[in-house]
């Protein structure tokens, strides 16, 4: 089955309706729609639109608050605590970063830890906040047990990604936002639905062993053995230790927990000001050079140069803003029940 | 032939004696004595005492200044930058986390970028130090070309190291300290002496293909393929560009390049107080609770516990507070050769 096509602007628009039909407040609902529309236009399907559908089943059941009452508290100069009241993680992650530019606008670095939170989709929506405004920006979140401990049998930290965002010159910002695993869970469930075989590396078996069989594969294998596994660790410590959160094998799990019950994710937000460190126009300049000398290194194949983080990402964003973003039949079939529950339009890319 | 012990306390007064000898001033010396005792006594030879007399030979031929005036600008509540002086990097970088733990105590949070700054040996140093005054604390560098770019055939960044260093309940601090390289350059020139072959995966050869021929080996993987080199970008952004220091390959390396030059390398330092987002007690106690769950959970090998990120280094450092330090013979000749000249006197341990 072909996927269907729709230009970003026009699925954000549905996107935005559709949760305020559901009774979302305007400005969260935003960040929600903008943040994932802004993932898939950027390629990166498994936090993307995808997720929209779980999203509303978890908003019906009570986990998200769609009306939160925001709580910030300063605690210093640069620091700060923002209780998310259990909205959408893509809302409440925006307005966390929105305070830690505050703050690092006036003390040239801001933090802010976010408890309360739930689900926020990719970490680069809100690192990019901050590149946006001319600010070096960092998010990290965790999430449920999903990656292997090194020298154990079972999951106990998840693929707590690491991601950071920096003004450019003459492009989109540099952004790098990676999960501590060498693989995501659903390339897993990929090869389970094709039968192939997985790479050595990319998971093990419940007896903590490595395999090739995607249906014996029980948690995933973090980059570099115990270095992916001591990041998740220390993305851990910010994001559940900081915040006052559950940690590991106590956090409240995306899909296998009853979807009425609240996840109680935190994260953790970090911009700095460029012009606190170096000249901000001569910082733009020397990343530029040092972007460019990169992709101008000799390549292994000449005709896949060497990227950047980020390289695919911006492709990913120049095609689909031409093409239209995919989507599966099956979230289709859920869009146009959407549309015609609450009388409300979408218009595929025409072919 | 056999290694000579030294415990740790007789090494670092012979090491601070030697450097005082040379003409380095008394709190530069104290600086570099301590950060590789300290960083030998945790087990991480590469990284130890091993480094003495190459910092005398760059000392000798002017790379390293034993008198630095520091120059420390405050640019913002919460972020400075400090001249290095060429100094060591040992002594540029205990300077500059101690003057983001002072912004941090002031500010919540404390970020000091370094320049002019040199190889500044193990990051646990210096994130263990605000970690020693109850803060969180973060460091990193910079480093000569040696990681392989992902789909290129030769390195453009170094083994960036990241590192993390928290304050616990009962035990010395959590500490991550890890480059973003699968193993050391070190691993690998091991292995060409003893004529072993390397594991995939390790390094690559000129074209950029993987080699087990540790002799055909000329750039180190990193972790998880593009991710490791995306952080090792990521890194060289903040202690580079951050910092106005030279990037890539056009850093000075610490061996290949004639010793007189100076390496200009920059670090950036991070310290935070964690009472700034949580009660320090309660995440404190919280964190013992992680801990101790992750070292609980069922292992692999049964005789083989699941460990947290620093324990290695902790059980090193236990052990060799009873053994001393182990030092290679050629090592300690060298420590002989200083012992006669300058007429000081270093005891090994009796066995």
């Amino acid at each position: 089955m072909k996927n269907i096509y729709i230009y970003p602007d026009e699925l954000e628009r549905f996107a935005l309706a559709v949760l305020e039909a559901h009774g979302v407040r305007a400005d969260v609902a935003h960040c929600v729609a903008e943040g994932l529309v802004q993932t898939s236009l950027r390629g990166v399907d498994s936090h993307g639109i995808r997720l929209f559908p779980h999203y509303l089943e978890a908003l019906k059941a009570g986990r998200l608050n769609p009306d939160p009452a925001y709580g910030f508290e300063k605690t210093a100069a640069a620091t700060g605590r923002l209780d998310g009241d259990h909205t959408f993680g893509h809302a409440a992650g925006s307005e966390g970063m929105k305070r830690a530019v505050q703050l690092a606008k006036e003390a040239g670095a801001g933090i802010v830890a976010v408890y309360n939170s739930s689900h926020f989709g990719a970490a680069a929506y809100y690192a990019l906040q901050a590149a946006q405004q001319g600010l070096m920006g960092f998010s990290f979140t965790h999430a449920d047990s999903l990656m292997h401990s090194f020298g154990g049998t079972r999951p106990y930290f998840g693929t707590n990604p690491i991601c950071m965002a920096v003004p450019c010159e003459d492009e989109e910002p540099f952004c790098l936002d990676m999960a501590t695993s060498r693989v995501t869970w659903n390339k897993v469930l990929q090869r389970r639905e094709t039968g192939e075989s997985v790479p050595m590396g990319w998971g093990v078996d419940e007896q903590g062993q490595e395999t090739t069989d995607p249906n014996l594969v029980s948690s995933l294998q973090p980059i570099g053995e115990y270095k992916g596994y001591g990041m998740a660790m220390m993305i851990e410590i910010l994001c559940a230790l900081l915040t006052g959160m559950p940690f590991g094998r106590h956090i409240c799990r995306m899909y296998a927990d009853p979807i009425e019950q609240k996840r109680l994710l935190g994260h953790f937000f970090m911009a700095m000001r460029i012009d606190c460190f170096v000249n901000e126009k001569e910082f733009k300049s020397r990343l530029q050079q040092l972007m460019t000398e990169v992709r101008n290194e000799p390549a292994a194949e000449p005709e896949q140069p060497v990227m950047v983080p980020g390289d695919p990402e911006k492709q990913a964003a120049a095609e689909r803003s031409r093409t239209g973003i995919p989507v599966s039949r099956s979230l289709w079939e859920k869009f146009q029940d959407y549309s015609n529950r609450f009388d409300i339009n979408i218009q595929p890319v025409e072919r």
